[in-house]
């Protein structure tokens, strides 16, 4: 028998999500939901039905987990806890500083459902998150790093929309080559924010728009930019179109450590990604983390946990046997 | 209260489990045992007793966790099922097509003796399993590549050394970087075992020996060279002691697969290691499984286990808070 897999919230995310249960055999769609009229929104997959959230109640016993796709910022706070509480639940939930937080709202709120949760999984916080665990867990003498891109950033993109004057905008964190040889190197260097990573933006203007002046209010914008070296170039909206509509990212973790009876001997793990689509990406983690949601809950578990509680076994489709035979 | 260490074996990976254990406050190295005369074996730590294999069920009570720091061919297939028995155990076993039956053996005697058994940590298998697992499970339609190297194979240059007219030798198993970087451009190929790694071999002649026949005798070998470029430098000896007496390796695990609903997204994913030595680095891997060894029999479990079936925050001496709050 297949998971029974339900989607809420159907914007890249979602639509990622759903093409990942496509490519995993043991799964299986049953429904959409969503907060817009029903009978607006057109899915890929035939024949699943696309409910309204306010009928999510009635899909109770027919969905094993619920693969919640809002955002961090003012989504997933109010809905993972609301939908642990009826069903196996899992989020990407990506404000770091706010994880312990979302971490106890959710597990109480499982707990009493007698549900699995799952937050934060992805890539970052996700994969990356259990690259720094066991890397630091194997080199405890040694220091970690995690570069971000080159990708783009939609929090940063946005940012720039807002701006008067600029029609559109398209954002790129670069990690910095020079600071990422230097740690390849094992040269363990204190690096600034502005030595980490540059900031390309790509920037449509309205018409009669001030642009030394934008340029100006970009490069100075705290939080977002102030701190970093940011480059900004004025492109035609069909230049944006043509070069700029992909989502890709990815990143480093590295740490380089010493070992040995006076630290002789020095290693470096690295872990790398490079996506052609930043929410299809993550939407393929969580779809794998969805299925230890439903195996955990089929073993009568209950509460919230992260990547780091799962056991890697609960991820593969294969049997323990087989991972032995093929994998290890 | 310490996790109380006993090491078994104590070569090259068993001095490295030592220095491991000197790196976490929460462990303590108690004894180490060894079948040569105990008072012949001088070891680092002070104020540690080196004892006969033979008194070792006298320890029965007294150590947590025995880390059996044999080799795969002959010690722990015995070993390992032979002090599950006993003691909590973990161990490095890498023969990777014996691993299911190892499995058994251990699990059974682990299983009787009431004790946790984890087989094959390190980093081939252990770390590189687990990014073959994670990757395959994140991205199902795609394609695996482990590489290793540049680095020393002690069973290769054990083969060369049986050669007559071989005093001494050194064996690097290097990966083609033609090779890694087709793989790192998605293309997918299928490549032969010639085109992954290239051998060379630094060979130290006997005085009156026959340098020609003994190339050929090399690059022909069955198993060992014949399927590779095999590359042969004839060197002093000072040379080999001068620079060749490091244990260096590692090597890298590559996936690369699509998302979307056709296909159409790529994605590389890359984990990669390099380690200044091969025995210190697996030491440190086994020394953080040896935590979760712990912590599993402390739960109550027993059996034998691999690393798939370790959750990863069983690894860290950080608590689940603090790993959430500090590494997610």
């Amino acid at each position: 028998m297949s998971i029974r897999v339900g989607i809420l919230g159907y914007g890249n995310l979602g639509r990622g999500v759903e093409c990942a249960i496509k490519q995993n055999d043991d799964m299986e769609l049953v429904a959409v939901f969503t907060r817009r009229n029903p009978s607006d929104l057109s899915i890929l997959t035939k024949d699943v039905k696309v409910c309204s959230i306010n009928d999510v109640e009635e899909w109770k016993d027919k969905i094993d987990v619920m693969v919640l796709c809002g955002g961090s910022a003012t989504d997933l706070p109010k809905q993972t806890p609301e939908y642990a509480s009826m069903f196996n639940v899992i989020d990407s939930f990506d404000t770091h500083a706010k994880i312990p937080e979302h971490f106890q709202n959710v597990d109480k709120a499982a707990k009493a459902g007698g549900n699995v949760a799952i937050i934060s999984s992805g890539w970052d916080p996700g994969m990356f998150s259990l690259n720094r665990l066991y890397a630091s867990a194997v080199l405890p003498q040694g220091n970690d790093y995690t570069f971000w891109g080159k990708g783009v950033s939609q929090g940063h993109s946005d940012a720039i929309r807002r701006i008067d004057g600029v029609k559109d905008a398209r954002q790129y964190t670069v990690p910095v080559e020079a600071a990422l040889e230097s740690v390849r190197h094992g040269e363990n260097p204190e690096l600034s924010t502005r030595q980490k990573h540059t900031r390309e933006c790509y920037v449509v203007l309205e018409e009669g728009a001030d642009a030394q002046k934008i340029e100006e209010e970009i490069k100075t914008m705290p939080n977002y930019f102030a701190d970093y070296d940011t480059t900004v170039y004025f492109i035609s909206e069909e230049e944006l179109q043509r070069n700029h509509s992909g989502i890709p990212h990815g990143g480093f973790v590295l740490r380089s450590g010493k070992t040995g009876w006076n630290n002789e001997n020095s290693h470096l793990i690295e872990y790398s990604l490079k996506l052609d689509s930043n929410p299809e990406f993550t939407a393929s983690v969580i779809v794998a983390y969805a299925r230890a949601v439903y195996r955990l809950a089929q073993e009568g578990q209950s509460g919230c946990k992260t990547v780091f509680d799962i056991a890697p076994a609960y991820l593969s489709a294969m049997s323990n046997e087989e991972l032995r035979e093929k994998m290890l």
